[in-house]
C-alpha cells in the first residue's frame, strides 16, 4: 500500500450502486405495487429508466439552470414522467409518493453492513451520496448501515460529481481531502475525487446495472484499495 | 401526556449542556494544559468566560453582520481573546489549536450514553446544535454517541434560535415540525422550537453552570416531556 492507513481520519461512500443494490430493490418496489394495484410492467426496464434519467435531472442543478433541488424531488418528477410512459393508471398522490420512497427502502449489498461495521471500529464512516438526508438515514435505519454522519449533496448543496460536493465534505469533517478516502463502485466518481486529493477505494459491484452491466467492472484508474466487496476494503485498512 | 409517541419520527438534541457536561471538561482541559505548560489560571472562571461569549460571537452571525462561520473558528476567535485577558502566554498555534478543540472532547453526562441508546432503538436520533459537524462528529466517536445523524447550525447554516436553524432540521429529516422533538436544557431552546410547532422535551440540567447556577433549573412553558435525565425522557416515550 502506498499510503499509511492510520493518516485515514474518515472513510466515506457512495451509496446507490456502492453500499445498496438499487436495481434489485427498485424492481421487488415495482413488483409488490404492481401486485397490490393490479399494475402489470417490465419491472426492470422500469428500474433502469427511473435511474436512467437520474443523470440528466441532477444535470440541471449542477449546471445552474435549475435552483438546489433534492434528490426525492427530482426522484418524484422523474417518477411521473414514468407513470405516464409505462401507462401506470390509478395511483393517487399518497400511493405516488410512497412510491418515491422506494429510494429509501434500498437493501444493502450483503457485505455492506458487516464491511462498514468493521471500519467504523477505527474511522468515522459516513455518506458522499446525492441522496438527501431522509433518504439516507431512512435507508439506514431500515437497512441497519452503522453511518456516524450523513453527508453528500443536501448538506454541501452540490450534486456530485462537482468540486464542491468533495471539498465541503472534506471541510464538514474537519479534514484536509489527503485524510479522507471515498469508497465507490464508480471509475468517474473516484477520479473526481482523487482529482481533489481524496484518497480513493474501488468495491466491485458487477451487476449493479443487472446481468448485462458493462461498465465500472474493473478499476480504470490507480486507487490506493480495491475490494470485491465492503469487506475486503475494510480488511484492507486493518480493520 | 397529550401526544402519542408514535406520531414521533426523530428526537433531535440540543448538545452542550442537555447532553454533554462542557463545563466540567472545559476546567479538566484548562488545568492538564496548565500542568503541561506551567500555566496558572482560575480555569473555572475561564470555562465561564469562554462559554461567555458564545452567544455574542454567534449574535454576529445571526445578525447578518458577518458571513456564516462554524463555531469552531468562534470559538478560536474567543479563545485569543481570553489568552491575552487572563495572560496565559507561551502558547503556539498548534497548542492553540489543540486547545480549541476542547469542545471535541467534551465528557457526556452519566445517563446520554445509555439514554440516547434507548431513545435510537425507536426513533431517529441526531443532533441540532450550533456545534459544527467536525466538532459534534469527534465528540460522538470519543464519548460514544450514537447519533443517526449530525444535524444542526452548520447544514442549515443558520444558529439556533434563528427559525431556519429549526425549519431546516425538520425538512432535512424529511418530517413535519410535529413529528421531530427537541430534547434540551434550555428554556429559550424549546420555546422558539415549540413556536415553530416542534415537540418538545424539558431534562433537568441543575449544574451546567456550576454550584450557583440561577437559570433552567426547572421547565418554564408547558413542555411535552420533563425529565431528570435523558433515561427519563426515554422511559416517559416507551423507549
Amino acid at each position: 500500500m502506498t499510503f499509511d492507513p492510520d493518516s485515514i481520519g474518515a472513510v466515506v461512500f457512495d451509496v446507490f450502486g456502492t453500499v445498496v443494490d438499487w436495481r434489485t430493490s427498485i424492481i421487488r418496489e415495482g413488483r409488490e405495487l404492481g401486485r397490490r394495484k393490479g399494475l402489470s410492467a417490465d419491472w426492470a426496464a422500469f428500474a433502469d429508466a427511473w435511474r436512467g434519467k437520474y443523470q440528466p435531472s441532477m444535470e440541471k442543478v449542477r449546471s445552474g439552470k435549475r435552483a438546489w433541488t433534492p434528490l426525492d424531488d427530482l426522484h418524484r418528477e422523474s417518477l411521473l414522467e414514468l407513470i405516464a410512459e409505462f401507462d401506470l393508471e390509478g395511483l393517487d398522490e399518497h400511493e405516488i409518493d410512497e412510491f418515491n420512497r422506494a429510494w429509501h427502502r434500498l437493501d444493502p449489498w450483503p457485505d455492506s453492513v458487516e464491511g462498514l461495521g468493521r471500519l467504523k471500529s477505527r474511522y468515522i464512516i459516513a455518506t458522499l451520496s446525492n441522496g438527501n438526508i431522509a433518504l439516507l438515514l431512512n435507508m439506514a435505519k431500515r437497512a441497519g448501515l452503522p453511518w456516524d454522519a450523513i453527508l453528500g449533496a443536501e448538506p454541501a448543496r452540490a450534486y456530485k460529481p462537482t468540486p464542491e460536493s468533495y471539498l465541503s465534505t472534506a471541510a464538514f469533517l474537519g479534514l484536509p481531502t489527503n485524510r479522507v478516502m471515498l469508497c465507490a463502485a464508480h471509475n468517474d466518481d473516484l477520479a473526481a475525487a482523487k482529482s481533489h486529493g481524496y484518497r480513493t477505494a474501488f468495491v466491485r459491484r458487477p451487476t449493479e446495472y443487472g446481468p448485462r452491466q458493462e461498465k465500472d467492472l474493473k478499476p480504470e484508474h490507480e486507487f490506493d484499495v480495491v475490494g470485491e466487496s465492503i469487506i475486503e476494503v475494510a480488511e484492507k485498512l486493518g480493520c
